[in-house]
């Protein structure tokens, strides 16, 4: 089930250095970002309104600024399952942890840190992201920027993608 | 005019290998760090002071601790443009979206989180940067942890000059 | 003393690839982390309590949030000595520099962005470490997602230790 998903998912550099032996003497663009192991999670973020502190999975943790209308500055922390669909009450097989913040004074826009964290008998380990997210695109990259556990030294991409019914995010290790 | 900027600014790992592999036949020194691309980029804050909300890129988010004169636990929110040269009216080439904050109880020093954003018609993509700005220092190092869009798997260094009259950071990747 | 520490601490990315690329010859499991540069740091975090300012090497830089009894959303910054033994009184060999914050609702938890800055006159340098530290485990695993000067270009993972009397950050680079 979840394992084979994994078994996907977590590149490690030693096959990725293959991968980039082979590409090099096909020539490739060097925008080339295939192949590479490819999952996508849903995410679910219930975010604190000041009543919901039983279900919230993510809370602000200052106030707003005052230089814009679109909360620049604000932080919030969060602790959202994963899944492998879009249903939020499918069994979680990663939680995403970190925290954001809004830093645009035109629009809104977020920067992120997070470590999605696999935590079940069939996995153990880290995926860590950092990044900005464009909110004006359709989808938003980030960096995947190292891995622990059976992710170790994981490197690549991972794709936002904020579809308001289906959020998620693509990775591409 | 800014493509070839890019063009040169942009290390993808293919590339970066390659030249990693001729460093290692030539036993060059480990601390080696030429050749590699190299640019300059000049960066504009204007911090937020309370009256400055129209022109601020920067604002404050918290309240100081009260464990040092050095604005120790401050962190400050920022949206800069950075320019090919030293003014600030220069159309901006991209923007640095992220955080800093103070972290040493005997000087100013601070912590950075940033993006660089590339979003023009020539070239999208982002540049990931954390690490510690020791001020003491006339130049500090980040590292750039990853990158995507055009400048896919970028790692490298930035380096952080805090010329008061100009302010840059030296990306060499 | 301090230089033969770091000698066999900072690993480059070039000596990295030579030693992934005999592994792939040798088929060993994807998961090896071995041989890798290994040294451990002690940490000592004194934490602001109100009355020990002039102690204290860390502080709270907000309020906690109100959806969960486990400190959700605090955030702290820390400056904290490195010592290559358990004795707070040591020479420190670097200093960790950054902030964590508490990010779950059921238990302590906390996400990691730290600097550790050695600056000798043996040895000038960063390691640059993020990651989740899932306290209900024995070690955590942190990334360490790049380096500048005489960890150039570094990468690996950081295992974090809590034991109360001796938290330790091991590296293996």
């Amino acid at each position: 089930m979840a394992k084979s998903f994994i078994d996907k998912a977590c590149s490690i550099l030693f096959f990725l250095l293959l991968i980039q032996a082979v590409l090099a003497h096909r020539k490739l663009s060097l925008k080339q970002k295939e192949p590479c192991k490819r999952f996508v999670l849903y995410y679910h973020d219930t975010i604190f309104n000041g009543t919901n502190a039983a279900n919230a999975t993510s809370s602000p943790v200052n106030n707003v600024t005052n230089i814009s209308k679109f909360l620049f500055g604000l932080v919030v922390v969060f602790d959202d399952p994963m899944t492998l669909d879009q249903h939020l009450l499918s069994p979680p097989v990663a939680r995403a942890q970190g925290f954001y913040f809004y830093d645009m004074k035109t629009t809104y826009n977020a920067w992120f840190g997070f470590t999605l964290i696999f935590n079940s008998s069939d996995y153990k380990g880290t995926l860590n992201n950092m990044g900005a997210g464009m909110m004006g695109e359709e989808t938003r990259d980030l960096s995947v920027v190292g891995g622990t556990g059976d992710c170790f030294m994981a490197r690549g991409i991972a794709t936002f993608r904020t579809d308001k019914l289906h959020p998620s995010y693509t990775y591409c290790l």
